[in-house]
């Protein structure tokens, strides 16, 4: 059984519980973080920690929990759960107050509610799906205003994943104004040519951690990167597709809404950044 | 100490709690009600158990309870904590499921979570602040899509209620292309001359119980009612503005972003349709 943090404690993953009055429950008034795992050690930590902050900050939510102690939670559940491939889910929310009401509780009196798993992966990093690519299909985005904070509010994310399945796809590319934006859960990418090609960053899109490092690894590859809006057709016509994030690396589209991309296979951008990403992940694991 | 309803346990409140991988807490995958208390009867019960069931089904959320349960609950609820005026919270989530993932899980091996609780609300429907009036802020809409589906994503709101807080003022009307959608957990209304301006119904706002009794009752009452979108410029000339919700019943609005409306004082329309609507839902509570 896998053991649990909340609040200080480790505990079995069925008595990990927390109050109904906690306001992630009832408000979704909470934030997320998700890292991976490989080989027993925790990919781009600090990358997710500094995240981790900004979405607190940018909703006054105080939750004095330092990066060190954070760390230490990680890698304490690593170790207790024999992690050796797979993630550790981290959420923060604005804690449980006596009673439930719109307006944010005093932080002196209501103090934040942390809760971190692990979920075991085990050949995350050597994934079939990979080697044959992903569909997608393309779904409006109808999702708030600010999804550049990683708050818990997934349920039209969720809604997404569940209309892909229904269309024998593996996951929804959302679209507003006629711009692809991203994955339900991860950024979205074309190639054309040797050029990578992903939507810009502001608070229409999540600021993947994956993201910025997979563009890094390209650029420093002589990879072209260029950061604009570009539109489903525009994808539907690209050599190449993929997407990144915490849980999926870099993994291949090979079809969108039914149109296979070139011959229909992952192509040479998509593995060969997964390649990079993989070896220079492990190497700066902690 | 309040007993709160659980899955079919009734608890003390401090006791009451859910699993962490409770799809409420992890993804805001729930929907709520909250039926208003009047000399111990429930308000409308009938109009929020119609508007569960549809915000249910738009999810495609199965929760096999029926609304005669439903009823008891929240009549043993009343019985339990001695209610006399105040709230019955109700929240209905997909349950929580052996790990965190986005698809939904299967029903059959997932139920629903059930969550209910009182909240004593003494002097409730003789609230200071009808006979003074509240004043509102306007904000930007940033909220998702699909308002009329009453789900726990409330972050925005209670983001507005503490703009509100900010900026002196007692709540938040949010703007959207120009146009007032509703408050931030109520809806909102102007009243011209002997008119009463609000909304249609639409996905861009909640279908407020209290709206269609209070519009109903308008009707009755030889008002004339107009459904159509306004400005927030509008509402600042209007004669007379107010807000309707399961919590606040008609609450009379005498300010709007600094400007004062009328003479800065509740009016005649509002204090006379809060009369009839207390009035009215007294008789017909159950």
């Amino acid at each position: 059984m896998r053991t649990v943090y909340v609040n200080g404690d480790y505990l079995p993953e069925t008595e990990a519980k927390v109050s109904v009055f906690d306001r992630g429950f009832l408000m979704a008034d909470g934030v997320y973080e998700v890292t991976s795992v490989l080989g027993g050690k925790l990919v781009d930590f600090d990358g997710h920690a500094v995240r981790l902050e900004r979405s607190l900050s940018e909703l006054d939510m105080a939750c004095p929990i330092s990066k060190e102690d954070l760390l230490d939670v990680h890698r304490e559940l690593v170790r207790l759960n024999d992690l050796d491939e797979g993630l550790i889910y981290l959420q923060i929310t604005r804690g449980a107050p006596k009673d439930r009401d719109f307006a944010f509780p005093d932080p002196k009196t209501t103090p934040c509610t942390v809760v971190l798993f692990s979920q075991s992966k085990p050949g995350l990093s050597d994934s079939p799906a990979a080697k044959t690519g992903i569909k997608v299909i393309s779904i409006d985005d109808i999702r708030w205003g600010r999804r550049d904070i990683k708050t818990v509010q997934l349920l039209y994310p969720s809604m997404g994943k569940m209309m892909a399945k229904k269309a024998g796809a593996d996951d929804a590319w959302m679209v507003q104004d006629g711009f692809v934006t991203e994955g339900t859960s991860n950024n979205a990418y074309i190639v054309k040519g040797n050029k990578i090609i992903t939507r810009v960053l502001s608070t229409d899109i999540l600021h993947g951690i994956t993201r910025a490092a997979v563009l890094r690894f390209a650029r420093e590859a002589q990879m072209e990167v260029e950061e604009r809006n570009f539109t489903i057709d525009e994808a539907k016509e690209a050599d190449e597709a993929f997407i990144t994030s915490a849980s999926t690396f870099v993994m291949p589209v090979v079809e969108i809404d039914g149109v296979a991309l070139g011959d229909g296979t992952p192509g040479r951008v998509a593995p060969r950044l997964r390649e990079i990403y993989l070896d220079e992940s492990r190497k700066a694991a902690v």
